[in-house]
């Protein structure tokens, strides 16, 4: 890969950090020709949120903080916010990180889908359900239109790798990092990674119960963290909206979405569809994790290899058919019952 | 408006000559300093094919024509085609041809939706009609939508204008002229302006019929003209993918969609999310040329103001149902229908 992914990052940093400094760790300087970045020493205590959520470690905040870095971060960079101009010399620049981007639709939109060298899994336990993957027509539809919304569309500038190890946390901080991946791409691959992520720590912790600690308590807390983040997003989302109604976004003119009923009903559709958005990217980004190549940290460290499998499994189907039927959830309560349903401990 | 668009204009020229030279007229020199471009002389008896419609000439080979430029100019500068660097390459470039964008935007997705000094309409018979536009709110959720795509959906290398005036024809022979809007953006745009436009002359015929000519031939004629445009580009454009399905296209690889009736399924999906796709920016593209600021020909020639209203009305309301009821249309066969039923004569 090319050294001009650091100043992709670099320049996600500054515009994220510029809309939501309170999350993003300051760039002091970058200097493109050497690839050298100089930015904030994110300090100790600060640990990667997936190594706090294997320990069983909560974080009171977290929900609150990605909501405001999410709701920030994708709303400034929409047309909700931005007129056309603006927007389209954003998508232009970020054109060029396309090494970064076609390496994610390889290893999140086609790799799990097809035999590839690269794919692994907890085998032999894993080996019929890798195999089921790779020949489901139906889920293989829905990854396409994904695969398709992924690069065609320019809704806001993301960070394109919002797993739980691109997020640096103490219970009092949440610092986002390492967005090389940065363009502008749908706002649902964003939050369906984060969510994603916390659903497959879910998914994990029955491999790290022990007499001790049965990890009940944690699993409702990361559950609540997931249900939270999602409603505090939309209500964070739709209270800019709001606030800059009559500003220069291209989207929704003031004159056309002229009263407060029309704009919630527009509202409304426009949050329905990032829901679905990010319930598609975030069960993607889940089975990538189960049988494409590269895995969590949360599921790898359950070192026996069949309580591993166990969790594996549930966390796959529970993708597979979240994927297939996201359309039909309403709220995230409803996707945390679904979650929960799979759950056989 | 600034002179760059001459560029983009000799650039999509020169990319669509290059996939349909025969329905696209060579570009010999092209100087971006001067804005000043060379190209072939589209001779007589070539008219521009609004004129023949309204004359009332049918052109027996036109379906069969445009459906080809549209396959193939919309194909190979797809995804289904082209690989993420290419695609991404052109969408940068394009980015830039902005100005035009922000027209589009403004003319069919704003204005007709919004109290606008640009806007005019047959006063004041269609007074109430152009009022009800500007306050149907399910009509404004929908082209909310279609406007966010048109601008955030990258495609392929659409021409951006394809009415009946930017088509020059001869019984024989049919050019597709003035692409100074082509940009990436999503395919339905150009199918739809094609199709629009032709029920826009389908509906002025009554204002065009005399006691010598009552044009129901005629009408069945563009009808019959819609219907295979649709069909026969539908035809063409999975001809085009089955062909080159072992190809670089980046949006369905072939050891993923490695069964046939699974490819059968993604295209399906695939020509049924566009056929929707067009019958949005098609009647908004009808709605526009009634309410908006720029009228056709064809219905502008009515002389009869009266006669004129009652052909735009029909026009408009048909525009309207299709706008907001376009997925539940499954073939072109229930569009025609769904025509002819709000024409009253």
């Amino acid at each position: 890969m090319t050294r001009e992914r650091a100043y992709f990052e670099a320049s996600t940093l500054r515009e994220h950090g510029r809309l939501s400094p309170e999350h993003t760790p300051e760039v002091y300087h970058f200097d493109r020709a050497m690839s050298l970045m100089g930015m904030r020493y994110i300090e100790p205590p600060h640990i990667i949120l997936r190594k706090g959520l294997i320990a069983g470690v909560e974080y009171p905040l977290l929900a609150d903080h990605m909501s405001n870095y999410m709701a920030k971060t994708l709303f400034f960079t929409s047309l909700l916010y931005n007129n056309t101009t603006d927007h389209k010399k954003g998508v232009a620049e970020y054109c060029a990180n396309v090494e970064m981007c076609r390496l994610t639709e390889q290893v999140v939109f086609s790799d799990p889908y097809r035999v590839s060298k690269f794919n692994r899994w907890t085998s032999p336990y894993l080996d019929k359900d890798a195999e089921a993957v790779r020949e489901d027509d139906e889920l293989k539809l829905e990854i396409a239109e994904l695969k398709s919304m992924f690069i065609e569309r320019a809704q806001a500038l993301i960070h394109g790798d919002l797993h739980t190890g691109s997020i640096m946390v103490t219970p009092n901080s949440t610092q986002v990092i390492d967005p090389e991946f940065g363009f502008y791409g749908p706002m649902g691959f964003d939050i369906g990674a984060f969510l994603g992520n916390l659903i497959l720590a879910y998914y994990a912790q029955n491999g790290h119960a022990d007499q001790t600690n049965d990890r009940k308590a944690y699993k409702k807390w990361i559950l609540k963290t997931i249900e939270e983040s999602w409603n505090l997003f939309q209500k964070k989302f739709v209270e800019l909206w709001n606030k800059h109604k009559e500003g220069n976004g291209e989207a929704y003119l003031p004159d056309v979405y002229n009263n407060s009923n029309l704009l919630s009903l527009a509202q409304k559709k426009y949050m329905t569809n990032l829901f679905h958005d990010s319930l598609g990217f975030g069960s993607a980004k889940m089975i990538r994790r189960i049988v494409g190549i590269a895995h969590v940290e949360d599921l790898e460290s359950i070192k026996d290899a069949s309580k591993r499998a166990e969790c594996e499994r549930a966390a796959l189907n529970c993708a597979k058919t979240i994927l297939k039927g996201r359309r039909q959830f309403e709220t995230i309560e409803q996707v945390i019952e679904h979650i929960q349903s799979f759950d056989r401990d």
